[in-house]
């Protein structure tokens, strides 16, 4: 047993503080500190990304990048700033969108007589330019453009980018003023193609949220109020935290002909006649981070899904007498080397800080597996390994050559078994009731999760309205699986 | 011969009017409508970047990225929207940007009594934020934070973005108020290892433009007037375009401690004494598919070097006979997976467009190999390719097995050619004169390129501010070839 190992076991103090049974939303923002991967930025309600949270961010870009062209969609950029009459075009959208976004109205700096830089009132905009809080109107006026006749169709466009939404109560990750993410938007002939896309993509979603980010999704449709602004249909993945709130995971929208309309976007089809077109959009963002660490981490720390792990094995080369330094990084090496070439990410641990620090590092981190390489390892040909995921029993020693062997193994296991972790830990999240004075008593009651009723008693239910206000919960979903008949209802993230 | 070769034979005219010899600034503009990459976007100064020419930029991206990384440079991701007084921190860096900035004033737009939506004047900013136009003083900000020790040193840190900066005449990719690039900030200990990374990026961009963009670098240093505000040096790359006008590609600045100074960047060296940081920073953007074109293109369009083509064979079905049809299109996808398991991209062109069509739209888009199959193709097991960059000459016809093993070979020495053939027709574009009588009968003579002379004979000159002014000729660089000692003066984009 390792020295740090004994010190956790001794006193079993937890690497976060507060715990997540002490206070939640500030252990959510102490992961991630300790695991350095975004902080909140000099400029109101904005996040710096760290490196190490970035590098999550560009691993989820290249599995769900692949995925996103394996539809045959297409990535593109369109314009960061949109006209105020653009996004004016189609009211229920803007409705949506005004009371949050971010406003360019002057081109230029002037020093002023006392020496201060402000804007320069002769550089004012004839019609001021919204920073894009979603992009379905200025990508409507290039679909306008580019869709003349049916051989057009379907259209199918992404791009990656950054949004900005003025967010009143920011929180790292969940909900910042600016933030990255995908935005997907289809064109296609008929309304049938346009609501099968809308799902469809639903479908890639899911893949993307139970297969790499280890997230079970409960997928359905929202209901009308929280529908996006001008969509007909609003599909999502509502996935339950460990403290038993709901977060909209991503959407997929079925926007009808509102867009269509709105941009003008119509189509000559096979019979001669012009046409309006159906549109839809479907996003992922940021957000999903957010989720990740409030589904897999733990008191201490991050627990990073393998396939997203910025590095999969964290290298702690163990070095008691400072003769063997060279030899121990030098068989470090070999091993980071030997481990890139199977396509498994490494990092050696080079500093100078102590061993315990250095595990502890890793583990804040939630590093998939870490490999402890000492003078004593190397004689006796034995590493010690540990998965992140199992804790202390989740300690190992294998010689070099079965670590070599079983690595890959050992990952696809642990990427799986975090799945059906978090399917544990979601099971009973939803409780079945069948009155609206159940749900009253189950939220008096602060219980953890939400409840499933029948969607035919919320609605246009003033009870259901006083509930909503009264504990802070909102409809997250008409589930797939209740054919649209049941609705979750759950405080939201 | 197929139809559309024949018909360029007969009345040879060219896909792209005018020809870079009528009119190369509107050939320019052709080429990029022709390939379908790039339009102006309805924001004033911005565009559209269209899929085919954004995946010019994914290629750009995946293989700058390993580059950058294997420079142990983490990514990371910094606010979109700039305080005011971070900008005005540096007065040298502010004077350089104040001029062509959006200004984000409000937070939510308002429905004024005429019912037209408006800037909420409850919503006025405090401190107006800037649309970052490079961004040393945020990241300036972390860096203050992140940086303690020398231990921390050197940090690497870039970030792909969007960047604004308002262009009075902008022009697609080489200049618009909004584009993409990659912007990397490093910080050191020491002055000289700040120049030598400085240097180092450079390097790394020169390597990129001769072996990935194909284009011939000229390495220098900006002489003071054309540096970036705030830097002590300004490394640049310098290409000469077909028209003999230079281009900035790229930039790698010594920042010396402009920016540790107004970020307030300290560490705590090894000798326990505190000291001020040292900061490069260096971008590589969007514009450099200007170059792209303007390197490679000819008068029937683009020519895209293997290693950048969004697909480098375009498989062109050749369907006489319907009833051949579903046997064409299963043949080429069938060549279309083959080629991918050798890593080599191919798209087959499904549509039913005319063959000479589709053969032209090949053309114009660039793609490095053409490929024609047909029912006699399949038949005689022979099929005819043609290489882009070689004209008709590029034409042969081989057994399907020789094209499968040898296209890995013609892809890569055609990449290596087209460095070649930008080599030759760069060559010449710079003469050496001796005075500055030399210089103005030069421009008077409009001859094609620029010049190269004695760097302290333009020093303090009259007369060379005069031939400045007269012939819109800058100062580009002082090759590094030359020591410092010369520089190249010509007029650029």
């Amino acid at each position: 047993m390792t020295e740090a190992a004994k010190t956790v076991k001794t006193n079993s103090r937890t690497a976060v503080t507060p715990t997540r049974a002490e206070n939640f939303p500030e252990w959510y923002q102490n992961v991630i500190k300790a695991a350095d991967l975004a902080e909140n930025a000099p400029v109101r309600g904005c996040m710096t990304i760290r490196p190490y949270g970035y590098a999550v961010w560009e691993n989820i870009q290249s599995h769900l990048d692949r995925m996103i062209k394996a539809e045959e969609v297409q990535n593109a950029y369109f314009p960061l700033m949109i006209p105020l009459s653009f996004i004016a075009r189609e009211a229920e959208h803007i409705e949506g969108f005004a009371k949050e976004c971010a406003v360019v109205t002057h081109h230029r700096l002037f020093k002023n007589d006392k020496g201060e830089l402000v804007p320069d009132k002769d550089s004012a905009l004839a019609e001021p330019l919204i920073i894009r809080p979603t992009s379905e109107t200025i990508i409507g006026e290039s679909m306008h453009n580019w869709v003349q006749s049916y051989r057009d169709l379907p259209l199918k466009l992404n791009q990656w980018c950054n949004i900005v939404r003025w967010e009143m109560r920011p929180r790292l990750f969940l909900r910042t003023a600016e933030f990255l993410w995908q935005e997907g938007h289809n064109v296609f002939a008929t309304a049938e193609e346009a609501d099968q896309d809308a799902r469809r993509m639903l479908d890639v979603y899911t893949d993307f949220f139970e297969n790499y980010l280890a997230i079970p999704a409960i997928q359905g449709a929202k209901t009308p109020d929280e529908r996006f602004p001008g969509a007909i249909e609003t599909y999502t993945i509502e996935a339950f935290m460990q403290d038993g709130k709901a977060l909209q995971g991503c959407t997929s929208h079925n926007l009808g002909q509102t867009f269509a309309k709105s941009s003008d976007i119509k189509f000559l089809d096979r019979d001669g006649i012009q046409k309006l077109a159906w549109t839809t959009s479907w996003g992922l963002s940021t957000r999903t981070i957010g989720g990740l660490i409030m589904v897999h981490a733990d008191d201490d720390g991050m627990v990073m899904p393998p396939k997203l792990a910025p590095y999969q094995v964290g290298i702690l080369p163990i070095i008691h007498d400072d003769a063997d330094r060279s030899k121990i990084l030098e068989f470090c090496d070999k091993v980071q080397k030997d481990l890139a070439v199977k396509g498994v990410s490494a990092k050696t641990d080079k500093s100078d800080a102590r061993t315990s620090d250095k595990m502890w590092t890793c583990i804040k981190k939630g590093v998939p597996v870490r490999l402890e390489i000492g003078a004593r390892e190397i004689a006796e040909g034995q590493l010690t390994y540990t998965c992140r995921d199992l804790g202390k029993d989740g300690k190992k020693k294998v010689s070099l050559q079965e670590f070599m062997s079983t690595i890959e193994g050992v990952l696809s296991h642990m990427q799986k078994d975090m799945l059906e972790q978090a399917h544990q830990k979601a099971k009973g999240m939803v409780t079945e009731i069948k009155t609206l004075k159940e749900m009253r008593d189950f939220f008096a009651a602060e219980k953890i999760g939400g409840v499933k009723i029948d969607y035919k008693l919320i609605q246009g239910s003033d009870e259901f309205e006083a509930i909503k206000k009264e504990f802070s919960v909102t409809p997250r979903c008409l589930p797939f699986s209740d054919k649209g008949q049941k609705v979750i209802v759950a405080k939201a993230y």
